[in-house]
């Protein structure tokens, strides 16, 4: 592992989740961080997230091989200005936002000279903060990691070895394709949750009271990515517009079709589709990328949290 | 318990679960049961779904003191065509089907004179087939029942407790409202995640690959929900169309207004939402209609699943 110190800036699910992992899978590989919220600070060096928590984001990486930014990508351009000081010529720096075209480009206008490698692990949770981080989130995901022309090969290699080495797999993408094929499986998907769940908050007609009791007809499972971090996605809607709208076209074009069928009852239409969306699933679970138990394998199905019936 | 011997007709998850909850709840109840299906007859028989699988529904209801439809909604009037002849005059009638107003008026006019309750259990999986059924599926779910003024207080007490017998907690509703109740938290999320998943997978640009590789980032989570049986969910959509055109509308309409945020670059109105929808997921796990885990506690965040990096 030639990476021997890694600057963790932003302490949250996927800062803290790197701490541990690396603490874990990478024990000769020594973690300091640094976040801007001092009361996240003091929580993250109450978890051990890292070896050493710093006081300032200067401190964190002025000996570090790696610096890896894991705040909100409308974040990235003041932390790395705050860095630009202290930071060895030779560290790579990278983060893990859900954008990478807007990133790349800030990260390499506010650090110039340095090697600057996007990454995007394809991981994480509803939940945020310095207690939602756990060592083995990276385990059976991909981590996009998009270089460009400039980059030297053995620094490519060395960010390689070490999101390998806490259990990701690595895929080399171009910058903007990223950028399309997470606004389909990512973006698309947590701004459909979003809408849905305030569009259920809001109805006069329905109370709030029934949607949460009948939730399990489906709807629940929407609130989960809904309950997602607020500045996060905000940041990534402003960061990957473009891609975004375009995708979003694409969905309302067909769910303007399925509205079509349903007036129009056209049953045929719709079987069609219910079809034609089965074996998707089935292909994540075979490439490993959700669990295979019915209902995600939640705990009311497999026994516990049963209440005895009187 | 007044109901001593309840007839199901369809043995699929829902069918199947009834009565294999019968069996472990509600031991002095006697089953039988009916499908269409004869091959799932014999599948329905190996797993000891109902006490006894007959041949005819004819027979199947013959002595029944409850008839459930455990079919999908369109099939429900030829079902009860089948029996007309041989229901015992006392009978209740019932089923579980996702639309309630349409059901109610097909049920009635197919058995005339016969006490009709429309039910419908607010649970289930992405799983059908006689297979898919288990005896806790209606624990701590709620069953809504939609009388009319003509229904005898006695049968729906006999109904109500029946199913609170196999763990479920019962609402009596307007089935109008139910319909309502039912397109924003169960038919709306259905017809969403269908569409995004027929989205992703005919995109030019992006790879089906790519789709299943980069779920992880929320897509994965619609794909449960459009695994779901396309036969019971077409004829939901064709026999709720009103209640779900509206609420279609209404959903379209909030899209639209964050596809503008997205476009103006709103990042104020993005927020505003995205912090609104955390509550209502916080209130579903108080009200224990979700695991409270991140991720709805999925193997690989538990550990199960967990490869040792190399």
């Amino acid at each position: 592992m030639a990476i021997k110190r890694a600057a963790i800036i932003g302490l949250g699910l996927l800062g803290g989740s790197i701490g541990l992992a690396v603490k874990e899978f990478l024990p000769g590989v020594t973690t300091t961080g640094f976040d801007i919220d001092p009361g996240v600070r003091v929580r993250a060096g109450l978890r051990g997230l890292v070896g050493e928590v710093c006081g300032t984001a200067e401190h964190a990486v002025a000996d570090a091989d790696l610096v890896i930014f894991c705040v909100p990508v409308g974040a990235i351009p003041a932390a790395a200005e705050q860095i630009r000081g202290s930071l060895p010529p030779h560290a790579i720096i990278s983060d893990v936002g859900s954008s990478k075209q807007t990133v790349g480009e800030a990260l390499r206008a506010a650090l110039p000279g340095h090697t600057v490698i996007p990454a995007h692990p394809v991981a994480g949770t509803e939940r945020s903060g310095p207690e939602a981080g756990f060592a083995s989130l990276f385990q059976h995901r991909w981590c996009i990691l998009t270089p460009d022309e400039d980059t030297p090969p053995d620094a490519l290699a060395d960010l390689q070895d070490f999101w390998e080495g806490i259990g990701a797999r690595i895929e080399i993408m171009d910058a903007a394709h990223h950028d399309l094929v997470l606004a389909v499986t990512s973006h698309i998907p947590h701004l459909i949750a979003y809408t849905i769940v305030g569009t259920a908050s809001d109805l006069e007609d329905v109370t709030r009271s029934e949607v949460i009791k009948y939730s399990a007809g489906g709807f629940r499972d929407f609130t989960r990515i809904a309950a997602s971090d607020p500045t996060m996605w905000r940041d990534v809607f402003l960061h990957n517009r473009g891609a975004v709208l375009e995708m979003l076209g694409r969905f309302t074009e067909d769910l303007t079709a399925m509205q079509r069928a349903i007036r129009s009852s056209d049953g045929e239409a719709l079987f069609d589709l219910f079809t034609r969306t089965r074996d998707i699933r089935n292909s994540i679970i075979e490439m490993g990328q959700d669990d295979a138990r019915p209902d995600f394998g939640r705990a009311d199905h497999t026994g516990q949290g049963t209440k005895e019936p009187s």
